[in-house]
């Protein structure tokens, strides 16, 4: 086991950057923990010229990733360019067709096509791993796939895409609506140009399906998910839910109900004190319980060079030391599809209102919703000045279907000024 | 890989009979994960009678725990009987000798004895593993030697026994001192009919050591460490930091200072709002500080049959899929002695006096403080009823010796009516 372990390292963005720099900064304190050196032989990116602050000088360079994952003197690739398909697909199934290792930070790529990729490495008895795909620099791959490996999962539950828990956390902090701290998170760095990835929900839901198919032993697809972004949240609702002891987070839940499973990302209410209600920032959050060990909770950096650099090189050296699992911590051809619940499991929603100001509207509101058998637990009429009452109301646990019922019927009263605003309350 | 992995268990306690049930419950899933099965052959225990509420009629029987590991139909033997030396060392030498891989929930034998067994397994080229030593359910060593293998680790902290942390936290809520607390937390089983061990810190520093030696690739021995229980915080002492808005709780620190190594297990005033702070019960709190990843904060149950099992069986299946890396996370030949630092990092403390109310009185313990050049940040007069004045005090950061030579002054006044407390203030 002395024999070096060549890496071929597609991509030199930040991450792919980090990468070359912990490997260069720990080369001895790696081969240490490896039990053998871990050296780059060969980089791919678009542009060759471009200082990256690294001395890249000592390795090959391909223009090519596919021709940089068949390199013979390559005995594992890492691939950190992204996007679901094109080069980083073709790059992950030449390296695994060759029988090389695979090591991915590509969460859109592997919540595609991870279980068919799983099944090519399977295959060819090597490994392909993606630690860094999901939250960053926390360990919760592995702690899924390994550490809890002895116990039925019943749950997952994360905060996993930074950019949204900093967009809402700064929203609450400064008062100031969605769309101008947007555009500060954007200068700062911490949103991108084009959003839409990251608001929308389908990044933090890419990460989700990769962790549910772990703890469910069943491919979760995207498709199959609820995905709701954080562009509707409003400022309103964030300070109403905070005087009621509660914060908005981008909150993703992938439970067992029965033999089915569902899966849903979008914006809750949880409680201020609880742990994901304080997180704040771009940190991650990933709750685990499984039915001996009960609730783990792993929190951390969720991107970022050097966090998601630390969680290649954790891969890496797994890789080094001879450990070959399974992708999803069982064969892929053992996950079995499970049905999808068809609707959210019930909780208590926190409702907003904007109604005329007159005797007998917020009666009409509650009736409505007890006909649909939907009952009341808190209500309350915000101080106001104008001809139209804001009213919050949280309800006592219901489903869905017959909230959205009651909702479309006090949506239809003349007195309802605004479309009523239902979001999920999550008992953590 | 489809020979079943065939395990002798030694030890029939809790954790045990936990192992037991995870294994008869999860056997498709453990085989399926594991990619082979993972059946009890065999077990050990003090008595075989006892009803302990699972099957073990398929399992050979042992009297003696040495002859179970040297069975030949054992290759992994499972040991949470507990004990340094005893049974407990003789079993894991047994079964190590005999190249059998070992997986123990046994934290002062592994805090003792560790790097020796480790040293014997690497020569075996057989796995010793013992994540359920430390913090129970949490994959703790494995996020350490594992998934941040890529980091220097600068520092680790943890809140590592639940019954200090159960006690400390049901002091504050019942405004009850420590004693009848206690004796509640051992009617109720969360505390030991001998409890010197858990409130002693013994326990907790057991665990830090063992976390340190991986982090710093050196051995880290309790004898070199700053070992203090919480026999003796007060029911006062948690009023008023809770006033001045933190916490005290047993804490555990270890940190390089250049080449140096600190590493302490001490009662200690965290931020109230701070994710150790709000820790309450008997739940177990790591953070991990890696150069690239940054801050890893991991939570869970410390404790108990199942956590304690689960973690058991998580280290079984890694070695059931092939898994055998150096138990310190590199050869234990490399872990080389680091000198201990000779003196605590400097810190805030936090000060409590009983005083004289007459004037003057305060300028006089300031002025000692001062002379050791130990500035003041907060200083608080609490009200008082009788001619004795209990006087707070934060201090800005200062060493821990000129601190204790200006107290030993202070203590020395005519005005002082109590030995002074002080208490260090972690920033975390």
């Amino acid at each position: 086991m002395t024999a070096p372990l060549r890496i071929g390292l597609a991509g030199l963005g930040t991450v792919g950057t980090g990468v070359v720099r912990i490997l260069q900064t720990h080369a001895g304190l790696v081969a240490a923990r490896a039990g053998r050196p871990v050296e780059i032989v060969a980089v791919s990116a678009r542009s060759r010229r471009r200082d990256r602050g690294v001395d890249l000088s000592a390795y090959g360079w391909e223009d090519d990733p596919v021709a940089l994952a068949k390199r013979p003197d390559v005995d594992l690739v890492v691939e950190v360019m992204g996007g679901e398909d094109g080069p980083a697909r073709a790059t992950a199934q030449a390296a695994l067709a060759g029988g090389k290792h695979f090591v991915t930070a590509n969460k859109a790529m592997m919540a595609r096509h991870g279980i068919a990729l799983a099944g090519q490495a399977e295959a060819k008895s090597v490994a392909l791993r993606f630690e860094a795909a999901v939250a960053g620099g926390i360990p919760v791959v592995k702690a899924l796939t390994e550490g809890l490996a002895g116990n039925a999962i019943a749950r997952v539950i994360g905060v996993l895409n930074g950019t949204c828990n900093y967009i809402l956390t700064r929203m609450q902090a400064e008062d100031a609506p969605y769309a101008q701290v947007l555009e500060a998170a954007q200068r700062l760095g911490y949103a991108e140009a084009d959003p839409s990835f990251d608001v929308g929900g389908i990044d933090a839901a890419q990460k989700l399906a990769l962790l549910a198919t772990i703890a469910f032993g069943a491919p979760v697809e995207l498709e199959s998910m609820t995905v709701e972004g954080i562009e509707r949240v409003s400022l309103a609702d964030i300070e109403h839910a905070a005087e009621l002891g509660y914060r908005i987070k981008l909150l993703g839940v992938a439970e067992t109900a029965g033999a089915a499973i569902e899966a849903r990302m979008q914006p809750c209410l949880v409680p201020a004190g609880s742990p994901i209600g304080q997180l704040e920032g771009v940190t991650n959050m990933v709750i685990l319980e499984g039915d001996f060990v009960g609730r783990i909770v792993l929190s951390g950096p969720g991107a970022g060079e050097g966090p998601t650099a630390s969680a290649i090189v954790g891969d890496v050296i797994d890789i080094a030391r001879g450990l070959v699992l399974p992708p999803f911590g069982q064969p892929a051809a053992g996950l079995v599809a499970a049905p999808r619940a068809t609707a959210a499991a019930p909780a208590a929603y926190y409702l907003r209102f904007l109604l005329a100001d007159a005797p007998g509207v917020l009666a009409r509101v509650a009736a409505a919703l007890g006909e649909a058998d939907i009952s009341i637990n808190r209500m309350r009429q915000v101080e106001h000045d104008g001809p139209e009452a804001p009213v919050l109301i949280v309800t006592h646990h219901t489903e869905r279907q017959p909230l959205d019922a009651a909702l479309a019927v006090i949506a239809g009263l003349d007195v309802c000024r605004e479309a009523p605003v239902a979001i999920r309350i999550e008992a953590l």
